[in-house]
């Protein structure tokens, strides 16, 4: 079995805070269509995340949301004091992807409840030590962040809205974090810079010490100040839907690190744990792919994800 | 100094017969305008493959060749035995780069001498164990390999135009072939196949054991028939002219195995050297977009070729 539940007894401070979006999706993929699926950036990250540590989730449903997808997060050991559930709909999404999966169409988005989220930690969520704010207004992350009484390991993600339209709000936020993870066309976007390697470097100045900079189906690259690391993307045989693969992938990362207790002194992580971390990362975003929605995590297991560590590992060493 | 000549004398019938086009290019990217610089991938390839052995060039240009390129090919140890130069113009290509250089657009092919190439190997080349055949017609290719007594490592490349117009001609010249050389888009074109791991089986099940699929700035892949093993793209800091990089990757390679007498019987090869071949290749592809044309290669040394693979395995490792 899965070891979070034991693991927390362990360490009951250092497990991990998720804020950000819990959905319902609608999605179209050249495999099939499904609608008013489980989905949403903090489902996905939680859901990647439980099989390393145990989760708390910071999020807002309507009283749509189901109780089966209740149970079923509960099912993973997801700590769902703070999921509030209030009158009106759950965020509702839907796009459909094109032929080679590469580009998607956003088709509807309906923030719903979300709209008004004004996410407030319960008490013991604020004696955390990991903190991982998904792809919410920069002032909201902002806001989170200074509910944690003493956190250790913060970061998170954003996106081109953001960074195009509220940008000195996302710079005093990131300023404030020890990593950030986002995608090249963001990283760019972000920089100012086309080449990546120039961009690394600006955003490090920016604040966070750890930067992953993700490449979809191409992969990783994981850059601190000194060193790089990169990590090409796990070959699938068939993708079937790569809804949630980057936030599977933040789960992983942060999910690991805080699963293995790593105690940044000063925030920082050290190369090995940080290597490892963006491996698993790499490893959830790919068994997403592999079903529609959260559907993957319905059965997958840890020794599966270890077996496919190992797979990467053979699969780039030289 | 550079090994190649030392080597050599070690191993007389262990090196390696390149054919391709030798010719001038025009380029045009965001870093500035060449006009009628020596290229042609063969050029390339021997360029790559001479850090590693002494390739034996089978090509063609003409008379407007200049003494100058003739000599520097020269310097790098090149055997220009079958360097046919006949009367006419030498093959001219010019192109122009997109600003992020991720495409190109080809202003200019004319022929010339090259139209009528028909490869006659000199004796000597003709005992060699390592064949390279660049991008030419594979009937071409086909007469090449048969004028070899008993070559022990065949392999090459193609293109879109061959694959789409001579498949049947291409299907039956690769079916003897130990290895290809291909990018993404034509492994794709070639299998039928857009994913990347059933076009790989597609094409391992066509003649070669020994597949490198290679995927510009992304890197590339390495397929055997029970393994696969991915590099990333280097991260460079400036790319100039992407001209040549996958003709340089090709040089790498095959100039690693037949630089360290790789006898591969039954044409099979270790994992081991494969690996390490793939990562000479990358080497050479990175080093190659540093400046204009064949720029780099005037004063590149094997010492910087070593540390940039160990900083691919420094890069890579976890």
């Amino acid at each position: 079995m899965d070891p979070p539940l034991t693991r927390l007894c362990q360490n009951q401070t250092m497990s991990l805070v998720v804020v950000g979006s819990v959905a319902y999706d609608g999605v179209e993929t050249p495999h099939g269509k499904r609608d008013r699926i489980l989905g949403g950036a903090c489902t996905y990250i939680c859901l990647a995340a439980s099989y390393f540590t145990q989760p708390r989730i910071v999020a807002v449903v309507g009283d749509d949301f189901a109780q089966e997808d209740h149970l079923f997060l509960q099912s993973r050991g997801i700590d769902l004091t703070g999921l509030q559930k209030v009158p009106g709909k759950t965020f509702y999404w839907s796009g459909k992807y094109s032929d080679d999966m590469n580009d998607r169409t956003t088709l509807a988005t309906e923030l719903n409840v979300f709209a008004d989220f004004n996410p407030q930690l319960p008490e013991d969520y604020r004696q955390q030590h990991y903190l991982m704010l998904g792809n919410i207004q920069p002032e909201l992350q902002q806001h989170v962040r200074s509910q944690m009484h003493a956190p250790r390991f913060v970061g998170g993600d954003t996106m081109n809205y953001w960074i195009g339209g509220y940008r000195g709000q996302l710079l005093a936020t990131i300023r404030e974090w020890d990593f950030l993870l986002i995608n090249d066309t963001e990283a760019r976007q972000l920089s100012g810079e086309h080449n990546l390697r120039r961009a690394a470097q600006k955003i490090l100045d920016m604040g966070p010490h750890t930067l992953v900079i993700k490449r979809g189906e191409y992969g990783a690259i994981l850059f601190r100040r000194h060193a790089h690391f990169m990590v090409p993307g796990y070959l699938l045989e068939d993708v079937f839907d790569p809804t949630g693969a980057g936030d599977c992938f933040a789960g992983g990362f942060i999910g690991y690190l805080a699963g293995e207790g790593i105690n940044p002194r000063d925030g920082e992580i050290d190369e090995y744990h940080a290597r490892r971390a963006v491996i698993y990362g790499s490893v959830m975003g790919s068994f997403c792919c592999e079903q529609f929605g959260v559907d993957r995590f319905r059965k997958l297991t840890r020794a599966e994800i270890d077996e496919r560590f190992y797979e990467f590992k053979t699969s780039t060493s030289f």
